[in-house]
C-alpha cells in the first residue's frame, strides 16, 4: 500500500473487531488505529487501547466509563461514553475508514454518521443495510463513499467483481453453510437447544450470528445486504446450500462466465481486503488445499423448513419497511431463544406473525425506521410474553 | 464496446476459428471480419468469406489457390495462398486484433509476424508460447501487445486477474479433466485405440488436442503457456484433475484469497472475452446450474502413468530450447499415435529419448527454435521408423 490507512473499529472486542486488530498487528505500517469502541467488555478495550494506543476509545456503556478512563489516564488516549459518542466520534478528521462491526441494529446510526462524515465504510455489520439499504446506499452515493463488504460472501462478489464493475452482473449466487441442521427436519428441530444451534460446522462467530447461521436468517440477511451493496433485482440473487464453506459465493456475468472467490473459512481475509483494498497483503493465514477438500458439494436450500430464508426473501420483495421489521424481530426470537423462552422453529412463526402486523411504510424516511424497529421489536415481545 | 474491432482469424475453419465466427455472428456490431485463413479446407473457407465479406482470405496449401480465387473472384475479396502470405497478411493495417488458432509449432512465425506488426493476439496456438514463451512475451512487452488467452484455463486464470494485475499471483492451480483415461494404469493403456483416445469426456476439440488431453500433454503444454502468459516460476503452477471441467482454473493471491473461473465447457466465452476485453457480451450460451453438478471433485494428476504432464515440467525447469524439443517430439508422436505406428504409452518414451538427445540451447534465438524444431521431429521420426 502507498499510504497507511487510520482505522476507526466500532465494536473491537468482538469476534470481527478482534481479528481486524490482528491483521492490523501484522500489518503494522499499512494500518494506524485511531480509534476503538466496545458495548460491554473494558477489559479487553483497555488492552487494545495499550497495545494499539489510539487518538480515542468509547465505552458504550456508561457505566465502564471510570474504569476505562482511570486505565488510560496516563497515556493519552481520549475516552467517550455512550451511543451518541459513538455516532461522534466517527466524524473525527484523522479518520480515513470505519469498519463497522457493531451487532445488529445498534449499527445503523453510527455507519450513517460515518457515511455523512464521508468516511470510507469496511462494512461487518450486514444490519445497516437490512434495515436501511435505500437510505444507506443512497446517502454513500451522494458522499462519493465506497461500502467494502467484510461478510465473506459479498467479499467473495466484491473480489470477483474488481476490474469488472463495467460489466453487468446477471447474477449471483450466494453460498450457505447450511448450518448444523442441514438435512434435518421440522420434527428434529422442534426439540433442538440452544448449545446445538451454537455449534456452526465451519464458522467461529458470536452467538448472535450463529443462531442466524443455524435458522438460515443469516442467508436471509445477506440476500437483502446484497441487493443493495450490488443493485440486484430479488430475482437476480440465488443461495446454494455448500456444506465446505470452500467456495465463498459466485458472480455470474453477461456472457455466461462465473467467478468465484474461495479460501479456507477464514474471517481475516476479507477484513484484510476490505481495508487494503485495492492492494492485497501478503499474509500467512493457512493456505486452502484440494487434498484436503477433494469433494465441493452444492444443494438446494430447504425453505420449507428453513422458513427464515423466505421470509427474507419476501420482505425484500415487499421492500419499504418490511425488512426493517424482519431484522428487529429477528433480534428478538434470538435473544429470546439464547435464554431459552422459545423454541427454534417459533422464531420463524413470531417474525411472520410480526411481518403480518406492523404498518407497512413503502419511502421510510430515518425516523421512520427507528419508530419501525421500535414497534416491531416491542410487537414480537408481547407475542413471546403472551407464548410463555 | 465503444468501437467495432476488426479480426483477423488464422485457422478459421477449425474448431475455434468456426467458435470465432459463431461469436462474431452473434455480435454483429463488436466484430468486422478482416481476414479468414485455413489451411486445406477451401470450401468451408470460401462460404465463410462468402458470409462475413472479409477483406482477405489466405489458404495454405497453395494447390487450392485457384479453386478459392474462382470462388471468390466476384466479391472484391483479395485471396492470397502458402505460409509466406499467412505471416504477411497479419500486417494488413486495418486488423486490430489476430486470433491466432493455427495447429501446433505452425502457429509460431504468423503469431510473431502479428505481434512484430504490433497486432493485439488473441491466442489459441498455446504451441507458441511453448516453443518460444520467452521471446515472444519479450517482443509482445517491447511492442506493447497484449496477449489475451483463448485456452480455456489460461482465460480462466486472465478473467480472475482482471483488475488486480498489480497484486501479485502466489499460485495457479490449472484444472484438468484428466481425459478418457483417468484413473487407468499402464497396463491398460498399452492397449488403447486412436479411437478411444478421441472420446474426450467434456469437450469437443480437434484430433491434436484430443490426443494431448488423453495423455495429459495438453496440461503439460498449458504449464508451459501459463509460465509465459503469466511471469510464473515453475513452483508456482499447479495441476489438479477436476473431471466435471466445471471449474477452469484458479489464481491464488498473495492474502490466501483464490479466485476461480467457472461455467460449462463452452470455449465460446474465453474466446468472446478474448475478443471484448475489457467488456462482456451478453450472450445466450446455455447457463451453468449447481443442479446439475451437485459435486465438484478434484484429485491429484498421476503423473507417472501418465509421464507427459513430468516430461512438461521438467523441459519448463530445464528452460532453453527443451520445451521446443518437447513440442516438435510431442507433434510427431501424435501423428504416429494417430496413425497406428505407435502405442498410447509410447508416445512419453519416444519424447523422452528425443529430448535426452537433442541439444540443449540455454537461450535460443528464433534460428535456433526454428533448427531445434526441425531436428526434434527427424529424431523422434527416425525413432519411430526403427520401432516399427
Amino acid at each position: 500500500m502507498t499510504e497507511a490507512k487510520r482505522v476507526a473499529i466500532l465494536g473491537s472486542t468482538g469476534s470481527i473487531g478482534t481479528q481486524t486488530l490482528e491483521v492490523i498487528r501484522q500489518h503494522p505500517s499499512d494500518f494506524i488505529v485511531e480509534v476503538l469502541t466496545a458495548q460491554n467488555n473494558c477489559d479487553l478495550l483497555i488492552a487494545q487501547a495499550l497495545e494499539f494506543n489510539p487518538n480515542a476509545v468509547v465505552i458504550g456503556n456508561i457505566s465502564n466509563y471510570e474504569k476505562v478512563k482511570d486505565a488510560l489516564i496516563s497515556h493519552e488516549i481520549k475516552v467517550f461514553a455512550g451511543q451518541k459518542a459513538l455516532e461522534q466520534i466517527v466524524e473525527m478528521e484523522t479518520i480515513d475508514v470505519v469498519l463497522t462491526a457493531l451487532v445488529g441494529y445498534s449499527g445503523l446510526l453510527p455507519t450513517l454518521a460515518a457515511i455523512r462524515a464521508g468516511k470510507q465504510i469496511a462494512l461487518a455489520n450486514k444490519e445497516t443495510l437490512v434495515v436501511a439499504g435505500e437510505l444507506v446506499t443512497a446517502l454513500a452515493k451522494e458522499k462519493g463513499v465506497n461500502i467494502y463488504p467484510v461478510d465473506s460472501e459479498h467479499s467473495a462478489i466484491f473480489q470477483c467483481l474488481v476490474g469488472e464493475f463495467h460489466n453487468p452482473i446477471e447474477k449471483i449466487i450466494l453460498t450457505a453453510s447450511g448450518g448444523p441442521f442441514r438435512g434435518k427436519d421440522k420434527t428434529f428441530l422442534e426439540t433442538v437447544t440452544k448449545a446445538q444451534a451454537l455449534k456452526h460446522p465451519n464458522w467461529e462467530m458470536g452467538a448472535k450470528i450463529t443462531i442466524d447461521s443455524a435458522s438460515l436468517m443469516n442467508k436471509g440477511l445477506e440476500v437483502i445486504e446484497a441487493k443493495w451493496l450490488f443493485g440486484l433485482k430479488t430475482e437476480q440473487i440465488d443461495v446454494i446450500v455448500h456444506p465446505q464453506s470452500i467456495v465463498h459465493s459466485l458472480v455470474q456475468f453477461e456472457d455466461g462466465s462465473l467467478k468465484a472467490q474461495l479460501g479456507l473459512p477464514d474471517m481475516r481475509i476479507p477484513i484484510q481486503f476490505a481495508l487494503s483494498y485495492p492492494y492485497r497483503l501478503k499474509s500467512d493465514f493457512e493456505r486452502f488445499d484440494f487434498i484436503n477438500y477433494p469433494n465441493l458439494t452444492f444443494e438446494q436450500p430447504d425453505k420449507k423448513t428453513f422458513r427464515n430464508l423466505q421470509l427474507a426473501f419476501d420482505a425484500l420483495e415487499r421492500g419499504g419497511n418490511a425488512a426493517c421489521v424482519l431484522n428487529a424481530s429477528n433480534e428478538i426470537v434470538v435473544d429470546a431463544f439464547l435464554k431459552d423462552q422459545i423454541g427454534f422453529l417459533q422464531m420463524s412463526d413470531l417474525i411472520e406473525e410480526t411481518m403480518a402486523n406492523i404498518e407497512f411504510i413503502s419511502s421510510p424516511s430515518i425516523d421512520d425506521y427507528v419508530a419501525t424497529d421500535e414497534k416491531a421489536r416491542k410487537y414480537t415481545e408481547e407475542l413471546i410474553k403472551r407464548n410463555t
